[in-house]
C-alpha cells in the first residue's frame, strides 16, 4: 500500500465509525484544500470523493496534470459534470449506488448558502457539513507526519540549510544587495534543486520595512542588510511540503533598544527550544514567551508557531489561547517564531522547524541571527 | 473624497436600501477578500466593518502596515479582541450603537459551521449571511473600474508590454534558457519598476509541459523555447491590481497537428475580439469560441476569459454556461484567452487584456504568438 492509499484508508475506517458513506474534499482556486493532495498526490485543482466501501474518485479539471500526479482507484474530468460540484455529486452517488438517505460529508469550510444549495439540490441524501467531522479528521492526521512525510521533510530541510549558509555568505559579501536580488536568489537556487519554489510568499524585509510582522509588500527594490534590522522569512517547497524558516541579518551599531529586542527575542528562542517535546501543551509553549516578552515591557503581536506540512500554516498551532488544546505528539513538525516589531527601531525574529520525536525533539534548520 | 471613500459611500447607499445596520468584511490567510482593500487600500490581514451610518471602522491584525496604508474612519488592533472575530463584531455594535435586533451582513463565504455560531453567540442581532448581498455588491462594483483603476491599469499595461517586448528579445537571443530564468527575469525586472510582484504564481511551460492548462509546478530548471509550444502566462501586479497575459513561443518544424492547434487558436482570438464590446453577453464569447473549436473537433478545456482586478479571476466571467448571466460595460477590464491542449503535441494560448469602453473595447496589451 502506498502513503495515499495508506492515508485514505484511516479516512475509510473513520467513515464506517461514523456512519458516513460518502465523502467530498474541494481543492480549487476559490477555496484551496491541501487534503486533495494529502490523500491522492492530485496537486490540486480537483474534487475528490471517498465512499465507505473504499474506493476513491477524483475528477481533476486537468487529467493530463492528474494522469502524471494522482493515485486514485478511479478518474474522470470535472468538464463531465460541466464544472459544477452538485451535478458530481449525483453522478458519484449514482455510481456508487449509495442508498437514498444515507450520509454525504461535505468539507466544514463549505459556505453557508453553498450548503444550503446543496441541501436543497440533493434532498433525497443526508449533506453533513459540521466542525469535529471528516475536515477535522484531515487536520488530526495531517498534524503528525508519516514516515514519508518525514522523508521529505529531511530532505527539504537540509537544503534549506543549504540556503541559509549560501544566503549568510552572499549577504556578508555584498553579492545580494536588494530584498528582490535575495528573494529571487531563494526562489533560483531551490528550484535547481528540484524544489517546486518557495513555500509562501518570500519576506525580505531591509532595515526600513522590517517593523512589520509581514513586510508589505513581501518584498521590493530596495535594500537589505544594511544598517538595523534585515528579516529574511521563507520556506522551500518540496513534493509539496514547505519549511519555514526567518533569519534576521543584524548590521552595524544597534542602537540599545534594539540591543534589547534581539537579546529579548534570543532568550526567548532558548527558553522555548527545551519545552519542545512530546506531551508537552502547544499552548504552554506560546504562555511562556509571552509571559517572559510581557516581563519585559513587549509584545510579540503574533502567535509563536505553528505546524507546517501541504500548508505554511497548519496545525498545531502554538497560539496562547484558552481554546488552544493542542498537545505535541511523536511526528507533529512546527515551526517556532519569537519576534519583536517597533515601528522606529525595525523587527527581528528566529525561526527554526522542529520534529517532535518520543523522547524530545528533533530541530530540523539552522537559521539564526547573523551579524555582518 | 478620495476612491476609497467613493466606494464605501456606494455601499452605505446600498446598505440604507437593504436595512443594513453593520457590514463585516473578513481578509485573513484561510480566507482573502479583497473587498478589504478595494474599500480602504489596506493590503490584508484585517476586518472591516461598515456602519450605515457612513463609518468605516478598520481592525487590522498589524497596525503598522494599516497606517500606512488604510484609509478608514477609525482604526484599532486586532489583537483588542483576542484576534476572534465574536469578539470584534460584539465590540463594534457597541462603538456603534447600533441597536439590538438590526441586520448585521457577514460575507456569504462564511463557512456554515462559523455562521452558525456567529449566530449563536450574537443572539440579539439578526445576521445574515447570503447569495446576493453585500459581497455581490462588492462584486458588481468591483467588475466595473472606477477612474484610478483605470489610471493604474493604464500604467500597468505599459508595464507588462515592456516585458513582453523584452522577453520576446531574451528568449529570441537565447539569454533565457530555462522557464526559472523566464520567470524569475519577469519578477525581477517588474520589481525594478516599482511593481508589487508577479500577480499570480507565473506559468512558464516548455515544451514538456505545455499541455498542462496550468503547468504544475508552474516553472521548473527545464528548459524554454525549444522546439514546439511553450507557454508563459503571467502578470503584474501594481497597487494591488494585476494584468494576465500569456504569451506562446513557437520553435522549429512543426508537425501538421501543431500548425492546426495553432491556427484555430489564432482564428478563434480574431473571431472573438470584435466581439468584445459594451452590451455583449460574456458567455455569448465563450460559446463563440466554444463553437468555432467544437467545429474543428477540438475543446478548450477553461473557460474563455475572466474579469481581472484586485484579484487575478473575478468578474466578469466569460465561460460558456447557462448561468452566466453577465453582459459587457465601460469600465470592465478583461482577459481573453483561447487556447488548446494536447498531451503529446503540448499547448498553446493567447492572451491579453481589454477595457469595454462605450464604443467598443480597447486593447490594453500586447501578447501574440512569438515565432522563435
Amino acid at each position: 500500500m502506498n502513503c495515499f492509499q495508506k492515508r485514505r484508508e484511516k479516512i475509510y475506517n473513520w467513515m464506517a465509525h461514523e456512519g458516513i458513506s460518502l465523502v467530498m474534499v474541494e481543492d480549487f482556486e476559490f477555496r484551496r484544500d491541501p487534503a486533495v493532495r494529502y490523500l491522492t498526490g492530485q496537486p490540486g485543482d480537483a474534487l475528490l470523493f471517498l465512499s465507505v466501501d473504499r474506493k476513491s474518485h477524483l475528477i481533476p479539471w486537468d487529467v493530463n496534470i492528474a494522469t502524471l500526479y494522482a493515485d486514485s482507484e478511479t478518474m474522470q474530468p470535472y468538464a463531465e459534470y460541466e464544472r459544477q460540484p452538485v451535478k458530481a455529486i449525483r453522478g458519484v452517488l449514482e455510481r456508487y449506488k449509495i442508498p437514498k438517505n444515507s450520509k454525504v460529508e461535505i468539507p466544514s469550510t463549505t459556505a453557508y448558502p453553498r450548503f444550503l444549495n446543496f441541501v436543497n439540490e440533493i434532498p433525497d441524501f443526508d449533506i453533513i457539513c459540521r466542525e469535529g467531522g471528516v475536515c477535522a479528521e484531515f487536520e488530526k492526521n495531517r498534524a503528525i507526519k508519516d514516515e514519508s512525510e518525514i522523508k521529505i521533510y529531511r530532505k527539504i530541510a537540509a537544503l534549506t540549510d543549504e540556503l541559509i549558509n549560501l544566503l549568510e555568505k552572499e549577504v556578508s559579501s555584498g553579492a545580494l544587495k536588494t530584498e528582490a536580488e535575495v528573494a529571487l536568489f531563494i526562489e533560483t537556487e531551490c528550484r535547481k534543486r528540484g524544489c517546486e519554489g518557495s513555500g509562501f510568499d518570500i519576506i525580505a524585509a531591509g532595515p526600513e520595512r522590517s517593523f512589520g510582522i509581514h513586510a508589505f509588500p513581501s518584498y521590493t527594490g530596495g535594500s537589505f542588510g544594511g544598517d538595523g534590522f534585515s528579516i529574511l522569512d521563507f520556506g522551500l517547497k518540496y513534493a509539496g511540503y514547505t519549511t519555514d524558516i526567518t533569519l534576521t541579518f543584524v548590521c552595524g551599531n544597534l542602537s540599545k533598544a534594539q540591543e534589547k529586542m534581539l537579546s529579548l527575542v534570543e532568550k526567548a528562542y532558548k527558553l522555548v527550544v527545551p519545552m519542545i517535546k512530546n506531551g508537552e501543551s502547544a499552548r504552554n509553549l506560546g504562555l511562556a514567551v509571552d509571559t517572559f516578552f510581557g516581563r519585559h515591557k513587549k509584545v510579540m503581536p503574533h502567535g509563536l508557531g505553528h505546524g507546517i506540512g501541504l500548508e505554511p500554516h497548519e496545525a498545531p498551532t502554538l497560539r496562547n489561547r484558552d481554546d488552544n488544546k493542542w498537545i505535541l505528539e511523536p511526528g507533529m513538525i512546527i515551526a517556532v517564531e519569537p519576534g519583536l516589531y517597533d515601528p522606529v527601531h525595525g523587527g527581528c525574529r528566529l525561526e527554526n522547524d522542529f520534529l517532535i520525536t518520543e523522547d524530545g525533539a528533533e530541530v530540523l534548520t539552522n537559521s539564526r541571527i547573523i551579524r555582518l
